[in-house]
């Protein structure tokens, strides 16, 4: 693993990190906020998934989680979207919403994705992994969250590792790609026409099926452009009643799909998080 | 004044706008932060100025500004750093502290660049008076601060407008441009070999002319790689102290030049402006 920045912010340090991934064979570039701490203690730790076309710059610019980190005393870890580099299928000067930056947290199956493209076991497995050797967590202390592509990320990861993170929660995120153009587009193109292997990666479908978490945070702005044609909140409303998984979905007006709004509510979000954490 | 994209952010709106600038003969750019507020109300306006090849979306997306407005109250008005636009001379790629992103907040008086550098003129009159015109601030409640280049803007428009605003402060500002390279690469390119000119755009050499201001508020980090040879805080220091101008300059441990620094310390510096603009 290399550094590639480390920046004091908000009493901690802010890093920028890249490492040859085994899963994507490709250099895997992300970021960790570790904050001023006591020197031998360990922190929860925060990883949260980023949305279409981003990297891990995005949030690590304008997401505002420094000053609720060091005041709650998480680790926040930010992975890249996509494998990248020479090589890997899925220019995005074809297509924003597949191939680079838009990885969908997916093993892909499908030539000639499957090679790279294997963000699912890279975010559950090695990244998690690289993590607890490099960095102060607790690894029994782990949650997740995530932006829109990354929402689903988040919601699929915490739904198949219910024991593994403690909080999950997104800010107008993608709840049943099976059922709309974003997710019917990513998954056939990842994972081709077996509908099974889709709805292991679809939050609905996931609950419908059986599996469980504690409890979610779901915030959308009502002025999300994305809302009513990829995102639609409220099939995940319908699952969570259906399966009694407490679900707290707020409407925000006036908000959009963007940093403005993610940053607006990060805090919040946070502090859900280290309330779970630090029980 | 035409809208170029306003975003619901917390709880206020975070717009960027462009207009056609008669200083600078140039279309401007600038972002404006209006917190939620009573219908009516006219609040306090806080103008950053940005540093070296930044433009107003530096601050906009990085600064973590917008809670603490949001909560203190606070309008926030951030320009571009210089002119930009077809004709418009002084290239980036032949160097990024002069011309492009670095108008030093001086009206220019040498050729090719007097035609279109006017960037005092347009950040101590038109601006303002555009903000007044099309937005709810209370013009006699202003204050200002900014970012090394923008630092040295603030100090300077501060100390030759004392009355107009309430509060000034600065991180990492570049404090007596006469003295360093930065500046004697700037200022003999905008205003030529007069140096009585110079003094007016010299934050130290005003005060040792006479200038004052009510109190002066500094931070910068001891990592700045810039700190020893173009920032020279201990200058700002020696000027106060022999002016009796009272000077909080905060050496801050570990911090650099970057908006990691910058975020840190902004809901600090917003909440000392507030307490001098809410009197």
């Amino acid at each position: 693993m290399q550094t590639v920045s480390q920046n004091k912010s908000h009493g901690g340090t802010q890093g920028v990190y890249r490492h040859p991934s085994s899963e994507t064979k490709t250099d895997m570039t992300f970021s960790v906020f570790v904050p001023d701490h006591a020197a031998g203690a360990r922190l929860p730790v925060v990883t949260y998934l980023s949305g279409l076309t981003c990297t891990h710059a995005n949030v690590t610019e304008k997401g505002e989680f420094r000053a609720a980190c060091a005041e709650l005393g998480l680790i926040f870890v930010a992975p890249d979207t996509s494998p990248r580099g020479e090589g890997v299928p899925g220019d995005p000067a074809n297509s924003y919403d597949f191939g680079l930056g838009a990885g969908f947290y997916v093993d892909a199956t499908e030539a000639p994705f499957a090679q790279n493209y294997r963000m699912w076991s890279y975010v559950t497995e090695e990244l998690p992994q690289l993590i607890a050797a490099n960095f102060p967590v607790d690894t029994t202390r782990q949650s997740i969250l995530g932006h829109s592509m990354g929402g689903h990320g988040a919601l699929t990861v915490a739904l198949r590792h219910p024991d593994r993170y403690r909080a999950a929660s997104a800010f107008a995120p993608i709840v049943a790609p099976s059922q709309v153009p974003w997710g019917n587009k990513a998954l056939a193109g990842y994972l081709g026409s077996n509908k099974a292997a889709w709805r292991r990666h679809d939050a609905v479908a996931l609950i419908e099926d059986g599996a469980r978490f504690s409890e979610l945070l779901v915030d959308y702005g009502d002025a999300d452009n994305f809302l009513n044609e990829q995102l639609k909140p409220e099939l995940l409303k319908a699952a969570c009643e259906k399966a009694s998984i407490p679900l707290t979905l707020r409407r925000q007006p006036g908000y959009d799909h963007s940093y403005y709004f993610i940053s607006t509510f990060m805090a919040d979000h946070l502090r859900w998080h280290a309330a779970r954490l630090k029980k």
